[in-house]
């Protein structure tokens, strides 16, 4: 076999996650989880039909959270949740496994797309993680939509943010729309694999329900929400913020692959069932080899995710284990 | 041996630091000289009176640091250089290694010593990592010194500030008194283990010259200037902040540890001179482990440093390697 045969047969693939959480099956109609597995499976599509013609990880990556972000479904983007006074601050970070390049954007109040902008920080090659307008000038600078803070207001995430402060309780009308009973730990992500082996992780959120105005979760933390290195793996994580910054938990998990040569689902397994349950923070990673090894373990009722490799591996589930349903 | 006298030998002590860069020896007057060795002796000794009478390495690390902060010579505190548009942001992040609690704090313009407000920020057991007024929310709540912006203005910072915005060129004059003609890496850190075996680790800057307004650095995100866990290491790195936060330096350090069972020195070595200078970063790292086996590594010509252990370990240095000077 030729090395051009060996680099066009080698796997690619990806894999999305929309949050983990404790969603209670009874509360989740059949129309919301239709919703949720639809926009799961867009985000997947996205991404792989892009992995399909050669392009980068890079590229799938944002394609796929891209798709996502602009889904009132979940907490990033459009769909982003309320601070404690009243508006939206989103977080993102993109990274590629390749040259260890990675943007990241916290405390974003104008760009539609968080994990675009975390591209672009990440391609202009000077700061690696900017705060609010610094992170919004490199968004017009590279042209990226901009909306208003009240582009992210949503009637669900409002019913939310006024029961999370005691003001009333949650109408719980909008559960059976388009909304979705489970806004714990809502964050997106994806991790990638291309044709040339390079891995790339990206997360995005608008990080936790009523959050202090100026708090930093994890998400756009390397090391802690998101890393990728093409020797380990890349690594998108949803939970506690809190914890996971503690835990640098990303960057363990691709120590435990490179350090100690863990295969990625024993890293994973470790990360989330030993070191994430031990301190007490519930939540969920993907994650993915430079040879599209995609692993999700999460120690929450539920996980929004959907895998596909180039090896036929294709999956979309809510519950179970791994990326597919199971049992309730 | 009884199990208290085992406790009551326990090793203790500390290691801080001021920076890494490339110091031209020729340019160190013996007066600036004098007085580099002056503060962080006196910024270790700080730390360690408290470490003998039995107080925690928290105390010892806040000590420290707010010693290192509160002396121009160093870019912390009241010595930070200036951002892009003449101001100053300063951020500053503190863990311990017994409960992986932490705190940190970036985009500070208004409270005289970070370290603290870390600290406080850690102890509240809230958020992790919060930004500009958020973190100063904290400060008044622990009714921490607040100072104005104007607070950080120093001439020798000013004409630096001026010479890399190319207005004129630096006037060395104040090079020979009382500021530094090193100021590539000024960060400030504290490594320090206490009687009990609790490590912990600190950072402070007030970041690169001239930086962008809202560009955050590797001091205050955990895993990469600052980590601390008690069955590892304590941490705190100084250098080029984009590529110290691409690596997670410290937690990778501490993985080393943990994961490969590398010896202190070894994991420190690696992170340093293979892994930070392969990426074409420089810098330096002080590092503990719970019985205060201290190390400093390097791979800039100079790096501020100081260490004391309970075991008689001492010493001061600015060449050289380890804590001692050697030949230039």
């Amino acid at each position: 076999m030729s090395i051009d045969a060996v680099t066009a047969t080698r796997a690619y693939g990806l894999a999305v996650h929309a949050g983990a959480g404790s969603l209670d099956r009874t509360l989740l109609t059949a129309r919301v989880e239709s919703n949720i597995r639809t926009a799961l499976e867009a985000a997947r599509e996205a991404g792989f039909r892009l992995l399909e013609r050669g392009a980068s990880s890079i590229d799938a990556v944002e394609a796929a959270i891209t798709v996502l972000e602009d889904c009132e479904l979940f907490n990033a983007g459009v769909g982003s949740v309320y601070t404690a006074t009243g508006g939206h601050e989103l977080e993102a970070a993109l990274m590629s496994g390749r040259h260890l390049a990675a943007g990241g954007a916290v405390r974003i109040s104008t760009v539609k797309n968080p994990i675009r902008l975390a591209r672009r920080i990440m391609e202009r090659g000077h700061e690696v993680l900017l705060v609010g307008d610094a992170a919004e000038a490199v968004a017009r600078e590279f042209d990226l939509e901009e909306v208003a803070n009240s582009y992210f207001d949503t009637p669900g995430r409002l019913a939310e943010h006024q029961g999370a402060l005691g003001a009333a309780a949650i109408d719980r009308e909008w559960e059976g729309n388009s909304l979705l009973p489970m806004t714990e730990y809502g964050t997106v992500g994806a991790v990638a694999a291309d044709q040339q082996g390079d891995v790339c992780a990206g997360t995005s959120t608008g990080g936790l329900v009523n959050k202090t105005d100026g708090r930093i979760g994890d998400s756009a933390v390397l090391g802690a929400g998101t890393y990728a290195d093409n020797n380990g793996c890349g690594i998108s994580a949803t939970g506690q913020g809190e914890i996971i910054l503690r835990l640098s938990l990303a960057k363990g998990i691709n120590d435990r692959v490179i350090m100690r040569g863990s295969s990625l689902s024993l890293a994973v397994h470790e990360a989330v069932h030993n070191e994430l349950s031990r301190y007490g923070g519930s939540g969920g990673v993907i994650a993915i080899t430079s040879n599209s090894e995609v692993v999700c373990e999460f120690n929450t009722k539920a996980m929004f995710r959907a895998c596909r490799t180039s090896r036929g591996e294709v999956g979309v589930a809510i519950f179970g284990a791994g990326f597919k349903d199971g049992d309730p």
